[in-house]
């Protein structure tokens, strides 16, 4: 439990971050920012969740994550303008909150004994809900969304990798952090090098 | 059951489909089309399990409906170009899935003895809302609320009938085909013949 | 419990007419205002029901919620055009509607005894909820984001005062009423007088 709770963290800390640079980007006031952070770093595992009817939800068990990324808003609110490119901060922080909500949501369902297809999915649902509610509020294309960039690929990949390990190891600790690594170097490879999937082509050049 | 099933298998079957021609239209790749195609086949359902508790979900109980969803998505991806024009595929293809998923959404409520009202609404929830979280991520106008269509008033129509046949019926077999059949029949005849509703109009013509 | 159904009543009701004006300014049939009206005006207490875990949703629980947001759905698609602006309309009944919410959403908290953090959020959700889906449906920037007014800062101060107060009372009146009337002088202070909270700025002017 205790390696969940600390990705939950991570990932709640990390995506409240991305959602309070969307706010900046969008020239939000304080509690614009505290809203639209929180509604990012806990919109994945709420939706995980529900779906999973865990009762009480993660934040309302413990109002800590919403500090949290209230705090992340506020230092956020008061820094960002030294970044030298917010968008450039944003999507690598947008990486390293994806690869941990991934792994977070994969445990979660992992813990509750669920088929593989349930774990891969929680992990999936996690890592990407809350960045495309930010996303979709603003009005934006979701990043999740973007084509021609690994991104539901990355998390895909990881938590099915999560889910195969599970079996061969007593503890999550491995398989999580597999997890967290291969979507992190999925996303950065996609962000960085320019991997991707073959993308659909409508019309096929004719020769 | 085994009704309800089938329809929640053919409304998951189509929804999918639309879901992928709708990720063609955006150029996704491969996962993309199929994270698009699953949120469409069972956003609808999943809302209307989530509103009426239903443990588990019906996909987490069977996650048979998202290997059909992401079968279809495959299939999509590699054979979309083939199509003379998708926004016609796609527009047709949603009036079917929405028929067969008002009645999978009226089914449900029916099954748990739920009041006609509310059988009505979870046949209208279940018909429309898996079409609008997919236009809605990708930045569209929901066909749902496309103006001078019915769409949402078919769903109401169909599951109306449905409700009001129930007590006549010691099975939901007639009440159901006739919901997705009079759903189908409303949406075709406004997409074909172009029958709708008054409209709202702001300023009526003064003389 | 009264208070409580009589809050949720009122923002039920006037959440309902603002869906519908914003129908109206989309054109959509009567069936279109009704969904969006019930959309707005249950949107916000769906949300918390579900995050609650209570079971059944109020609306499910007492269908008459609906019935209300659907006759004024008629009212507005039938007297819509009589309105000198239709968006200022809009954006006064939202905040009447807003400080009604925020009050019925803090409430249903405390009467389950939720921690004050709870109380709160649920005041901001169910007050902020209905009107963001509303908005991100017919694909606008939603009023809860609008750059340099008091929306959510509303919401969070109204709630904060609820729950501020509710240790202090034995019956819920007092806290909610002055949850509710703290709310709508911020918001309606913002909208007349121009009442602001400093907003981000991302560059600021270099000497």
């Amino acid at each position: 439990m205790t390696l969940i709770s600390l990705l939950d963290y991570a990932s709640v800390l990390v995506f409240a971050i991305t959602g309070a640079l969307v706010a900046s980007r969008a020239q939000l006031d304080l509690v614009g920012f505290a809203f639209l952070a929180c509604l990012t770093a806990v919109g994945g595992g709420t939706i995980r969740d529900q779906l999973l009817h865990r009762d009480p939800v993660f934040w309302i068990a413990d109002p800590t994550y919403l500090a949290v990324a209230s705090a992340a808003a506020v230092v956020v609110f008061l820094t960002a303008h030294r970044l030298e490119s917010r968008m450039r901060a944003l999507i690598w922080l947008d990486s390293f909150a994806l690869a941990v909500a991934v792994a977070a949501g994969a445990g979660v369902a992992m813990a509750r004994d669920q088929a593989p297809v349930i774990v891969i999915l929680m992990g999936m649902i996690t890592g990407c809900m809350g960045g495309l509610m930010r996303d979709v509020v603003v009005g934006q294309v979701p990043l999740v969304l973007k084509q021609g960039e690994l991104y539901v690929s990355a998390a895909f990949t990881g938590a099915a990798g999560a889910a195969l390990l599970e079996g061969h190891f007593e503890s999550p600790t491995v398989p999580l952090l597999t997890c967290a690594c291969l979507t992190w170097i999925l996303r950065a490879g996609s962000l960085h090098f320019g991997w991707h999937l073959p993308v659909y082509k409508s019309t096929p050049p004719k020769s």
